[in-house]
């Protein structure tokens, strides 16, 4: 019995360390810590790509890591205001936050572009320029110079927003005077040079505010979520194409105590996880907005006005008369704003090379 | 000293029990085969995208994957023909193979698409189209009803190969008259329409071909490949724009069983790590472009010949002569085109209401 009993212990043990061994050797990933992220959106998730996207991640991040790895999402204002979300990052009160640049704006103008910009890049231009030139790299800087102990992604990256609801059409320069249009950034400044009055209210507001004629015009969002928005309701005119949001980035920032905490493969499981939203987001966004916007025309009797050339020229004369006075007096900005152009001029050089052009001859 | 064995044998026997349990509560990927993917590639890893992607994609892939999962890259001709690397995967030979539809195109003319096709969306359209479309879904159907059995996914993505390396200027369409040009494809049976003689040799030959003058042109790859080639040193004039190759698709396909084994943590890091290398193709690809086309003009003596509207146009109603004969027959590639158009179709009335427009505004 005495023997028997030692026996089968001891070849217990020798299997059980068989396994410990052949799990060793299987996977690397089994002493990584197992990481909940706290994550307040800015967004709501339920908002067609600019929230959903935060979903799909938190998906695709939960399944790459076999379950190591979790997103927990907080919908705006659960946690804390949508502008606080850097700050609480930062300071480790979360681990990770689902915001954009432009909620930093008032004190971090460089912060801007990385959410959107007027006569900016397309999508994929813009990822490039992240991943390929330097725009990740001062993306970093900026947010350390600022003291915000973040690193930072962008996540959802997505084209052409309506250039905005109007209660009546923009036809001529001269229209947009005492405009009174809900818009923010570098935008804002460009009508203002055309005679319109922005104003920056909350997405809450835009709805009964072109109702009550508080506000002639407001931007929002993509076709998709302009109609789910129902503003069609309450302003006929939706004007085109997206000179003041030709590209969209929501971003993720973690706490960079908290990146520098997780293994090499939960680093790279996170990075191919963002890359794998950026595709979605990308060609999803792309995918949904024509049906969106022939529900609009055929079925919600709105009107699509597109900005001429003539217009089109104005408001970026506009744009860059707004960038220069910027340029001027905040050496961040010219930072981005030269390395950003250099990079965009290269690569339109190889395209009107190398490319038949976009609506030249498929059509 | 019965008692004593017993003892520590159990206590061994309970701590590794313990162990085992915390294991399987820390990383569920721990139970994970590894895998090591014996992948044959049709084109050098050495070559600028074309083939480095594969390279990038086996780092990520290992990376994500806690080093569970190994790609072992054989380079062209080690293990077998390029043209027969499809079928060696679907036989279990090998577990994957980095090549192209292309490859195929002699008796699967639907595959063709899923490398290049003249006058096709650019790159970041098709990943749409793979994606959100109907692509993947057909591309599966097709290289199964033809008998494969593999999974296929799109893994290097990049835009505007130059349209060919020529001894001559092709300056009217009556110029592409007795032109032995080295083309394959669809692009073979255009060309073909406008008088041309299109030849497919080997990569290999290019060079002595157009040295020799037993060709006079020859169309091969992107302008950083071209110029690693030295193709300028047999041909001064590289004409452009990318009539031909608007976009390229370089796969990965697997074993289908061997996908069916792997875990589900496994098949969410593959497929992130696909969308990883989509990334960077995508966007390497384009970052060094112009740089390449600058040394070839300035240090290489190189002139750039740009094919006019009326040139392209001739062109594009000799590649729709092509595909009709073909839809006429090929019921596969009828189904494969009518999807596409209709994805571009709509994709770009989007964007010819959303978008500034790509040359327009910023240059």
């Amino acid at each position: 019995m005495r023997n028997y009993l030692t026996r089968q212990a001891m070849k217990a043990l020798k299997a059980s360390v068989v396994m410990l061994t052949f799990f060793g050797l299987a996977g690397t990933a089994m002493a990584d810590k197992k990481i909940t992220f706290k994550t307040p959106s800015a967004f709501g998730t339920n908002l067609p790509i600019t929230g959903s996207t935060s979903v799909y991640f938190a998906d695709v991040l939960e399944r790459v890591s076999g379950g190591n790895m979790k997103i927990k999402m907080f919908e705006p204002g659960e946690l804390m205001p949508a502008f606080d979300i850097h700050q609480a990052v930062s300071d480790g009160q979360v681990q990770a936050g689902y915001t954009c640049g432009a909620y930093l704006g008032g004190s971090l103008k460089e912060a801007i572009p990385y959410c959107t910009m007027p006569f900016g890049p397309e999508p994929h231009v813009m990822l490039g320029w992240l991943y390929e030139g330097n725009g990740t790299k001062l993306w970093e800087k900026f947010y350390n110079d600022a003291g915000y102990n973040v690193k930072v992604w962008p996540l959802a990256i997505y084209a052409n927003e309506g250039a905005g609801w109007f209660t009546k059409r923009i036809e001529k320069v001269e229209d947009w005077k005492g405009t009174k249009i809900r818009i923010g950034g570098f935008a804002g400044g460009t009508v203002t040079k055309l005679g319109a009055v922005p104003t920056l209210i909350p997405f809450g507001e835009i709805f009964p505010g072109l109702e009550k004629g508080v506000i002639d015009a407001a931007e929002m969002g993509l076709p998709a979520n302009d109609l789910e928005a129902g503003l069609h309701k309450v302003a006929k005119f939706y004007h085109m194409p997206s000179w003041h949001q030709p590209y969209t980035i929501i971003e993720i920032v973690m706490n960079m105590d908290v990146w520098n905490g997780m293994s090499d493969a939960q680093q790279a499981q996170w990075e191919a996880s963002v890359r794998q939203a950026n595709v979605w987001s990308m060609t999803h966004s792309n995918a949904i907005q024509n049906a969106a916007l022939k529900t609009l025309q055929e079925e919600k009797g709105v009107e699509i006005v597109k900005f001429d050339d003539e217009m089109l020229k104005a408001m970026r004369a506009a744009f860059n008369e707004t960038m220069d006075e910027l340029m001027a007096t905040d050496p961040e900005v010219k930072m981005l704003m030269d390395d950003l152009t250099a990079f965009m001029e290269d690569y339109k050089a190889w395209e009107n090379i190398g490319s038949i052009g976009r609506n030249s001859l498929w059509d």
